[in-house]
């Protein structure tokens, strides 16, 4: 069950809650996700008490992004150890959430690994519950260091290319610290440039049909106070044009062995802009992103979504206080959890196209960076070479 | 005013309203708009009984579209003239609502010349003023004409470019019957196609801010049949790589002298990736939309708009029926005219960049079809040439 809500409580960092954490109230174990579906409206808490409430929770995008979904679902068969469900069951049904998201089955069947192996050692159920904790709980630890990792051979990349020291820096969808147990991919590159005083301004695409980059990543931005201004997905051919980009960041779903880079729809146009503005597209994900078991690009199996994502307005969404006007109440109690208002914005009938991901090919991606380094060219050897040097437990 | 709702009412074409037209009741002589800011949640009308409600109606896009700009423009100086109110005034207030859309200026002055013309010959008010209703009327069925005419050279060159006869189309924005005197530009195109059987899909891309895709072209699509599919702007890349786009057919709002096309914001990212793709990228519209005064792109004026369009959704929109929830209820009363419900899809206070437009510089553009033929490749020279065969009255 998912269907406890309650506002963030003040903690350690009442301003920059993060995406999910492991709890253990009196009533048992369970997953705490801040529901990303109500940003930026407001910042409430799902609890998922179970697997089947985790995969819907991870399917409706309440937590969403590359590696945090592999800290997800490794946490979510160390719930299912700790409850005392079938973990194979539990683990299988975690992996299927989402397609193409590569980390998700990566950190599922690492924490799938690590309960099998702590079995097989003659564990018990609780000390296998515990075993499988600990390693969704590195998972995690390693996550964050890969993000400060990735961050700063980002930073590194963008003053190589850009020497100039002052960069603009265009980004779709949400990277950030909401996709991480860190600050993010794409979005820690942008952070760490701004820090040292280097990001002149961060170009926020909105990313439709979810809104991500307009919900989240300005909601980011705006918490770490970086110049940014959000613009619709269509108006970044404006700004490439007008010589405002110096550089694209993004992040991935999945890296192929070729190097090919499935990402949030709209990626692939931006790196077709980007090459024929002679502008850098760089890719910035964890090592966990690559999967060596997809050889190429068109063997990426892409997550098409359901059409009412482009035909109807569901995300959420605070009303506009501007005209005065309440349009759509921010939905607050449990019942709202799976009914989140929605409005037609095409006629009644239309049918959609609505692909989650695109594929970027390796000869439009300037550089992928990792936080073992960065591959420039972007060639099959090269991934496999970072791969190789990655310390993250290898599991098949 | 224009504070007068009236339901569609059913006429010769119930079930296909046109954008405008201009009425006689007791009351006196009005421009009556189909109000576009209200589709595809209902056919209502806008009557403007004087100028400032049509310089609102414009500026807020309850009339939208480069050709029909001309048409109203027109319209409201006849509506100035009729109702003895200042008919240079209302001229440059007509002229200035929408700076880019050149349409809108040519049809304003060519009624305005009218009037002029009329008065220099020594009619009186009456008499003036029947002159400059008669240019407007003129205008408008030129306009129809230009239309067919575009639609059957479009269709042309659609086959000769692909012989294979069965046309997958990607287009931009609306161009069809609500922007037109006839049945549009790019749109009169690909429904030409449909007629005789050579459509074998429309995409439809959504065009955010406004999604004029969603709820206008999607709407005109399925009022004629046509096999049709809505995507996000940026959904438009996978479609490309994927090899599923023939074409691409947008129209325009300004051409200038070098042949450098100004149109609806996304259309210069289609352009690019049609270029990379091999695609051709076709640009419908009639003759009045070459400004020969604007050299080149960078010398057309792009409407910036405001960023609300982007961090709020205020598109009308009609109640999701499939998830039974009614979020937003579709506005109704003359009050709501002007305070269509928004939401914030941002967070407070977040700036966006908003260019209603972009501009595809010559050689992005495989062909310009205007209703005296059809330009490629496309140069200055050829240009000029289309121009100088119009049988449109030219006026400086």
């Amino acid at each position: 069950m998912a269907d406890q809500y309650a506002r963030t409580p003040d903690g350690e960092q009442p301003s920059r809650p993060g995406p999910l954490r492991w709890d253990e109230p009196p009533e048992g174990p369970v997953v705490v996700l801040l529901d990303q579906r109500r940003l930026p409206a407001e910042e409430a808490e799902l609890v998922c008490t179970d697997v089947p409430a985790l995969v819907e929770a991870i399917r409706s995008l309440a937590v969403r992004g590359a590696p945090v979904l592999g800290i997800a679902g490794a946490y979510g068969v160390a719930l299912a150890a700790a409850r005392g469900y079938d973990v194979a069951e539990a683990a299988s049904l975690l992996e299927g959430a989402r397609p193409t998201a590569v980390n998700l089955g990566y950190g599922v069947r690492r924490a799938a690994e690590a309960y099998k192996s702590a079995v097989v050692k003659g564990a018990d159920v609780r000390q296998a519950a515990a075993a499988v904790l600990a390693e969704a709980r590195r998972l995690h630890r390693e996550d964050a260091e890969a993000s400060e990792r990735m961050a700063r051979h980002g930073l590194a990349l963008l003053d190589e290319l850009l020497p100039g020291g002052s960069h603009r820096i265009l980004t779709h969808c949400n990277t950030g610290r909401l996709i991480s147990g860190g600050e993010g991919t794409a979005f820690a590159v942008a952070l760490a440039a701004h820090r040292v005083g280097r990001l002149r301004h961060l170009w926020v695409d909105e990313t439709r049909p979810l809104l991500q980059g307009a919900r989240l990543t300005a909601y980011e931005a705006a918490r770490n106070g970086m110049a940014h201004t959000l613009l619709t997905d269509n108006a970044a051919g404006s700004l490439f044009a007008a010589g405002e980009v110096d550089a694209v960041l993004i992040g991935a779903d999945r890296i192929a062995a070729d190097g090919s880079v499935a990402n949030k729809v709209g990626s692939y146009p931006l790196a077709v802009l980007a090459r024929y503005h002679h502008v850098p597209f760089i890719v910035v994900a964890p090592t966990t992103t690559v999967d060596p078991a997809t050889r190429d690009g068109a063997s990426i199996e892409v997550e098409q979504r359901s059409g009412r994502e482009v035909t109807e307005l569901s995300a959420p969404l605070a009303p506009a206080t501007v005209t005065g006007v309440t349009a759509m109440p921010v939905p607050r109690a449990p019942e709202a959890a799976s009914g989140v208002p929605a409005a037609l914005v095409a006629p009644v009938g239309t049918r959609a196209y609505n692909p989650a991901f695109d594929v970027t090919p390796p000869e439009l991606v300037t550089a992928v960076v990792t936080e073992e380094g960065v591959v420039s060219p972007v060639t099959g050897a090269g991934i496999a070479e970072l791969c190789a040097r990655s310390r993250q437990v290898t599991i098949s």
